[in-house]
């Protein structure tokens, strides 16, 4: 349905676009959704895109904008006039400005900074100083505060007095006089209260808020489990510097997420969905393709010094891509459930070898019945009962050996204060293959050796 | 930091709980917000919890249990009185209760049904009806709404009658009398606006609702693009029926990407981080084992039928490992990223191609570097330029079928209205070793025969 419906729209705009039908054009721009409208910017190219974009209002620009994906957002920056970009950056809400000026070629910078209000530019340097993964990178500085010892009219003058630069208000901050965050009233209570009474009267005192170095995930995990529509960000002080709304966390959830899933594959934080030259993607995938390459070289290495075994009992090598298979398999399902532990902040210290054990009984239960089915294959397909029998056993010890690396594993790297996430891909696949082969075939000669 | 304080606060509780101090523990309870309640319940033993959950009053064990994850939920659950649960469930906002009593045995559900209050019950029962993964099933519906021939001061008389059963309000939806939705108001308009003015008049008209049907992905989509902070739900006829705060989409976002990561990993949805039976683990994870495994199997047989080339050329097998890992890998970047776009639905009908044609530039761009280096690695370890050669191009190849494999099935899948995220796990890493050791040895075989 919805896939049809935007090929429609992006048809009869294309079509607009090549009839150069201004008017038209413009007034699709007003009945859409800035993010209806980003949408349709990437579906086009280059020249359309600079085309349809230059009969937007700054105003218009600068929402539709904020909503771009970082690629489109840089290709139609590039193609920007300085000044029309500053007039853009100026309509912008204090973090969108500050992610848009970032991302510019240090010359621009200036000159965009230099022409944009003074109040705008001393709030993006404010916010530029912050690290981009911190709350203080994602934080706003469009937010509402009074002192405690202010009324809840004075409340809702200063509501009033900054409506047009703040679109959504849920919150507004309590004060003390040293600017230190003390309490939070809910717009309700606003509402519902005394104009005469005292913030400090009505506000929360439990107030949840977050240090501007906070790594934006820890932001977005406190966000979740408490369940918050915005959260202030303070300084080492206790004072008020920010704060982060909820669209912004939802952005945080899904960037992680994002990157869990995409280091799972292989694939580096930096590829971005909407990426398209083929040279960077590919520039960006090939490291975690060199590991598999030179990993899987010491399995080639293992199956060179095993070459005899192979040689004589020529079906063990049947068998190879079954135990790099199910033993990668096992690895990957432990490593992946202690990544997402470990990402949700869900284990506690004191569960930790709890969980290890746990996947190790998982991995055996598995492991008995798949090394039991690799027994009756043999059996029925090779009559080789010994064989069967020894690669049964090896299938077990390669799975048990698998989970207990990848549960493991992300432990450590937690410890050491590296993203585990990086375990579940292709790293600790490489290592099981090595180990995995190492286990099947030492005890396949073994067995050849001694057992017969 | 955080595990430390964790454990210290654990530890003082179990202290604590051994001692029977139930008013220490009282006083912890009245102090800790129910998220970190429910956090400490999770580290406790069955027994224990147990203890510390009887201390709570109905109203603090309400917001805990809503906190809580699914697993330890249902344990405690099970253990209480069904007169306690009642007035537990009592507490709870309508979504909430719904999602509580959906769970419980048909009895209990009955018994608890005929306990809570009748307008409460009449609610649930409603909530019920829909799908659990619908807008339906993750509506409350704790909403404020007056008909926009009403007055601001109306609107706001009607936030004060339900201020004690609504926590957070941040919209105030207009009906028509016929109870459709027309227009949204925000709390700010409603402090700043004239109380004598009319809802019609202050409303904003365009306002974006999900239909009880829709998907829960969907839904979180559609907030998540309009950067909404709570979403109403209407019937067939507009009419409107609940709303979905953004907490509960946030809880969506990450459930879905749970999802999508398990997957991945072959691990099905239903395994919760909370899970501690081994048993059960074991037989949520077994079937993405098996299909890994009688999969393979394919691979033994391709390899049984080239036994004599495997003979002939014992080095072959060598690289066996470097083939199924670098193909696999090169299959699950690309489906990685056809998933996560369609996920997203981030790629328009219109680029369907351009992506797959995409993929397959990257491969062979990544296939060419990876073939020159195997073919170096063979001349100089094996000296055999020819080999060398061979096994250079399979590689490439392997690495353009994984890939264009990789990025066409989920398409597919997505075509078929199947979740394309299976087709990131076992099933088509399994697929690309057949076919990689296929085109492999067949080349190997090929040039045995007709090229020396």
């Amino acid at each position: 349905m919805e896939a049809i419906d935007r090929k429609e729209i992006i048809e009869n705009i294309l079509y607009l676009i090549d009839a150069e039908d201004a008017p038209a054009l413009k007034s699709i721009i007003i009945d859409s959704h800035p993010a209806d409208l980003a949408d349709i910017l990437r579906d086009l190219d280059d020249e359309e895109r600079a085309y349809l974009f230059s009969l937007m209002t700054a105003e218009t620009a600068s929402e539709v904008m904020t909503e771009l994906d970082e690629v489109t957002r840089e290709d139609i920056v590039s193609d920007l006039e300085t000044e029309r970009l500053s007039e853009i950056v100026d309509e912008m809400d204090s973090d969108d400005a500050a992610d848009v000026v970032a991302e510019l070629p240090q010359e621009i910078k200036a000159e965009v900074l230099a022409n944009i209000e003074p109040q705008d530019r001393a709030e993006v340097e404010r916010l530029l100083v912050h690290e981009e993964d911190s709350a203080g990178g994602i934080m706003a500085l469009e937010y509402i505060a009074v002192y405690e010892d202010q009324t809840v009219d004075d409340a809702i003058r200063e509501i009033r007095r900054r409506a047009d630069e703040i679109d959504e208000v849920f919150y507004i901050y309590a004060l003390d006089r040293g600017g230190r965050l003390v309490g939070v009233v809910p717009l309700k209570s606003l509402l519902l209260r005394n104009p005469r009474r005292l913030i400090r009267d009505v506000m929360f005192r439990d107030v949840i808020s977050v240090s501007t170095e906070m790594d934006q995930e820890q932001v977005a995990n406190i966000v979740r489990k408490y369940n918050l529509s915005a959260v202030p960000v303070v300084d080492k002080n206790q004072r008020l510097v920010g704060r982060i709304t909820i669209d912004d966390i939802i952005d945080v959830l899904h960037e992680e997420a994002n990157e869990d899933i995409q280091r799972m594959a292989g694939i580096s934080d930096e590829e971005v969905l909407q990426e398209t030259s083929a040279v960077r993607i590919s520039r960006n995938r090939l490291p975690w393709l060199l590991i598999s390459f030179f990993g899987e070289l010491g399995s080639a290495l293992v199956l060179s010094r095993f070459d005899a075994t192979l040689e004589e009992i020529i079906i063990s090598a049947f068998f190879i891509p079954v135990i790099m298979a199910t033993g990668g398999n096992a690895g990957i399902q432990s490593s992946t459930i202690v990544v997402r532990s470990l990402a949700m902040n869900d284990t506690g210290a004191t569960r930790l070898w709890n969980r290890v054990l746990r996947e190790l009984r998982v991995a055996t239960l598995n492991g008995l019945i798949i090394g039991a089915l690799l027994f009756t294959v043999i059996f029925f397909w090779k009559h080789q009962t010994a064989f069967g029998f020894v690669s049964g056993l090896a299938i077990i010890l390669v799975m048990i050996n698998s989970a207990a690396f990848g549960a493991i594993v992300p432990f450590v790297l937690h410890k050491l204060k590296v993203d585990p996430a990086i375990a579940t891909g292709p790293f600790i696949t490489t290592a099981n293959d090595i180990f995995g082969l190492l286990i099947y075939l030492g005890m396949t000669s073994f067995y050849m050796a001694h057992g017969r």
